[in-house]
């Protein structure tokens, strides 16, 4: 069986969620595409790869990049680091015909993703990003009735990422609350996770018109380097000096599709009980879609061309006649994680650089999602509708 | 005990309901302030007109409006007709001193408005809008802890309007499609309900930014005028001769709030499997509320108070410990109904008069939501942010 | 138009109900059967009497008993008042030849349901009991359904009532507390609606097997006598001298039906954070159905019929296509209270007597449910199955 | 790091479940408590055990049990193969001192259970049964509010165990529905689920009293033995012969439990469009808590001491805070799939193991359990209550 060698960037939140995704998709997916194989993990501090590369099963660490990208046994280059490198990694990787597997946003900016985009095509690589919520069966489902018409036309997309793990004002002032860093706020961070799934299930964007809002304006400057998203490790420590936030946490805009659809999306760091609450509605001339990250499990679908007194929202539960179904458990709701979903988009993409053949979203993908999110921070500057230029 | 006569134009939907809130509203509310008479119900059809004084309880009955204008005994206009009638029922009503309870949406247009607003300051009667929603007890709930500081400073608010009763295409031209009649489509119809409610939580709208839609542009011509909300009679008779609807079936706006906060609303006519689904979502910083009318005796509201491992959106039944509890049933979740909502309107309107104290959402209330959805419409043709000028 | 004459007797919780349901009835249901016309009302309080006419719209009142049934103008008995007086007032209404609309429990025993039966029999005079929670629109699909066999064969049956308005300890003894007056404790009080929706969405019953439990055993004894359900007036005054609660205040059993179903049915008032909380859940040879009062505008139903990709509970959302739709609001969700649901019961008691037709539940159904009730206690206390001998 | 060594029988669901298990737990866990080593796996069938062991990522395989249990680098037999073999792979693991992870149920009948807990006695090995929904993070919550007396002194359980992978007659006689292979029917395979979590929440089981129902009774010959839990492969193949299905698939019952607590469970796989309905709810003095599996990220609790006009059900998603929250994900709701329950159970095994303390469920609480099923089995059969005799 064909194995795939994994050179990982970023050890945090995503470096432990791709490992995971590595070890479970041949026990999941038989037979597979090709075997990944954890060749080796890179962190800048070197405590910190060496006990990465033991507890996430990596043969070896390093603490320099370049060790992946010069070493030829890599096909694969993971980049689960800080959105600050996505770019320059990249670029590298794809010079050398390395596949890419880049976490989300893209990049800081459209300059920096433009670079990335045009480096895999030039090379030919496969690119993938890390977009997971599309991978969710429940959503690979409301594709397939999309596709098939159950829906008919669609009419109207409402979309809504909403957490609340920053709405204290204790919170740290972590890498994602700096430009400099993260490129943009909750737009970059979750908002595009949004935007790539209306484009998935909707269509493509032509026009933006947003609000954005920073809430909290100054935030206790935080000691180590690494993501401290959803904690706060001392609340009780004395009150260290803050620093200004530099990007929104906030974000509603309307859109137009080039399908005549028009939708609206609504992003946000402060919505206390909300935690993942990604939900999207979609208004067909058949039917409806109702979908709650939080409820992953479940797809809500209305068919108006079920019978009068018998027509309402049926809540189905995802199994497996269902999208993905086989590869998971026996019946519907033994239940999909977070990993299961990552698992997927790791599937998708071995499958594809097997195959050779395109995955989405990948890099052009991620380009024109740049170009959106850009549009939107110029819409809310700027207070018009703005066109997107593709 | 003090009496109240009313007038009654209108023996449709709206005078139905407003029939069983005379009614029931001493049963309920008691002591009484004043006990409302059924005195008169005019309609212009007289066959109709006698049957409904007897179905809906009245002493007499008329064709003609003006037997309830210049009777003197009447104290009370209620003006449940179609919406072109409103302004000079109105006017002709304030200008002889009877007080007015006119059904939504006020008028067809901000002249109308003005002149009706107009006539009510200069006589110095009671005006009451039929915006009945806010008068849910779930609502009146949120009022409360809205005003306690319970959530703390309002941030974010989302609204929706969504029914399906007229997605068919077949379904028939009302007078509710035809903008002779109705003056706007969704919005004035069921969008200035949301208008209201933002109001009268979040606070006064500063600025709206618009799209809208016309997703059916041509229905089957209805012979009689009577309002057939919510139903096709004949959905198999040889189809009728088209006609075109000339107002939007689909709104969706932004607002930017005196306070600061931002919100977004969504109306449409065109969502299957939505049929009275009016949703509040509204973020603060110490809490946020959630409200779906279609679910009424629930109000979910989430407390950053909580302790940390008990934290999450509660589901409030509404009962005797809340707002208009005790009027109704000995527990919670025996239910409220549409017409207890009437009938709590009713007694908000009755108390006023007999306190000779300002009630809302009065006249003023509604030329400002009239001059709210000119701005929305404005928007929309313009492509641009409109400030409403007040 | 027909008229039927009313004497009342109970002015608290239900003689409130039954009011708004007499006024509303022909303004819903038209044109109605009959005008019921509220003639008496009867209290043992004079003023109270005195009060209730003039807030519940009777034409005068009185604090005897005789007064109705001596009246040669009464059609119809209204029972309203505790369980103690029922059989007494039912027989002599029935003696007498009038119609009796009685409030459950029907009677304090078998003895006392027997002999209200065998009068009821006897006269030929129409009865119906207040088991209201079966006219509730959504019971009434369900019931739909199941005749259509949508759902199948019926396997198993699963209700509860759960309540927490008497949790608190220190919550008064009233009369519902005390077998003297009430005859027995949630089973009577709120299990029998249970027995009365399994028997008539099910089958009859043939053997129960019971466990009850009283976890509050003492309470504080109540000054007044009229009804404190749901309120603790003075919480705080000092402690008031306890008295013993003789009654169950929770009631588990299972239920063998005629057609081989089984089932379990759960009754408590010590179900913390449950209000009216009475849920059905039906399970079918082709499909399932389930119900929750506290959102009782909706049914939830599974059909096995449905394609197997898009298979779930629909909510349907109950509205003009349904049973009573047309009655009510011409859009689905705009609301049904509990006093809608007492304004159907009125309205099928006072068709069936124009109609001169059997209505159900009548004292027959009541004798047969006190039947059930008696072995659900013989059951508990002899810790074995007991057959029901009709 | 110290390193067990597994040997795994079984190749089905279960056994990619452990797989999974053992490769994702010190990526979660860390540093873990020890590292299982996929050592060796066994299959009848020898291509299946050889594919296998590449898929699931064992070191070798074979096709007899006896190469684990005379393996001594062999640390823990893992037995996930049909229930007719769990006795003796146990009884022959605990003699040569292996540490048994065992899938439930336990065993066949009450005399097998009994051999499997005196052999681990005996030996002194850890052991620990797959009842894998205890460790659900929601649950191990809800057993923390209980232990911190957040709900009080329990009064009243109610479980349910609802599915209908098998509601179809022509779904195959797989090992589950005979009693030679399987021992029990619904209640081993899924009702020992739920008395695991009513005596881990509640206590322990005093007296049950029993209805049983085979609804289907014959079912087409499977030929192959693997399990088909949740599929028919071939719907429309002509129809095979059909043979006896002799266990029930339908279980309900009553419970009194040691500490005055009363219960009921309902166990069923006819319940359509129930998938993997586990639900809970239990009452306590002082608040009340509902789990739903098919929701496993909520658990919603009410609590008595909340104040008067902000009372409710919570629903509180399970994040870092909770148990087992900072091992998984940085946010609540990202989502718990069943592998992370797998998960946990592997690691509370491994944790038991190397910190040489007992572990519950082990083989004394699944003795138990076996015990109380055929208490239950014999109350159906006996019509009547039975006293459990541990």
């Amino acid at each position: 069986m064909k194995k795939l060698n994994i050179g990982l960037v970023g050890t945090g939140f995503m470096g432990k969620a791709h490992s995971l995704a590595y070890a479970a998709m041949p026990i999941l997916f038989w037979p597979a595409p090709a075997i990944p194989v954890r060749k080796i993990i890179v962190s800048t501090d070197e405590k910190r790869a060496r006990e990465s590369a033991q507890r996430f099963g990596f043969e070896k660490y390093s603490t320099d990049i370049k060790d992946i990208i010069s070493d030829t046994e890599i096909d694969i280059v993971d980049i689960s680091s800080t959105n600050d490198n996505h770019s320059k990694i990249a670029v590298a990787a794809a010079q050398v015909g390395k596949h890419i597997y880049c976490e989300k946003p893209m990049a800081r900016n459209v300059r920096e993703a433009k670079a990335m985009y045009d480096a895999v095509k030039r090379s030919g690589v496969t690119s993938i990003l890390g977009y997971n919520y599309r991978r969710t069966p429940a959503i690979a489902l409301a594709k397939k009735y999309i596709e098939e018409g159950a829906i008919g036309k669609i009419l109207n997309f409402r979309g809504t990422y909403l957490q609340d793990w920053s709405a204290d004002p204790s919170y740290p002032l972590s890498w994602r609350f700096q430009k400099r860093i993260a490129g943009s706020g909750t737009l970059g961070d979750i908002g595009t996770h949004v935007i790539d799934l209306a484009r998935y299930l909707v269509g493509e964007f032509l026009e933006v018109n947003a609000v954005t809002r920073t809430i909290i304006k100054n935030r206790p400057i935080q000691k180590k380097a690494f993501d401290r998203l959803g904690r706060n490790e001392n609340p009780n420590s004395p009150i260290s000096k803050k620093s200004k936030v530099d990007v929104e946490d906030e974000v509603s805009f309307m859109i137009k599709f080039s399908n005549n659809a028009i939708g609206s999306i609504e992003v946000s760091r402060n919505a206390l009980g909300r935690n993942n609450f990604i939900t999207l509605e979609i208004y067909g001339e058949k039917g409806s879609i109702y979908f709650n990250y939080e409820r992953r499990d479940e797809l809500k679908v209305c068919l108006a061309s079920d019978l009068a007194d018998k027509r309402g929202f049926k809540t189905i539960y995802l199994g497996p006649m269902h999208p993905y179904g086989k590869i998971f458990w026996p019946i519907p709701a033994l239940g999909i994680g977070f990993s299961d979903i990552k698992t997927i988009e790791c599937y998708e993409f071995i499958k594809a650089i097997v195959e050779q053949k395109e995955v989405s979203p990948n890099f052009e993908d991620g380009y024109k999602i740049s170009l959106i999110c850009e549009s939107i921070i110029k819409s809310a500057e700027n207070k018009k509708w703005i066109e997107i230029k593709y």
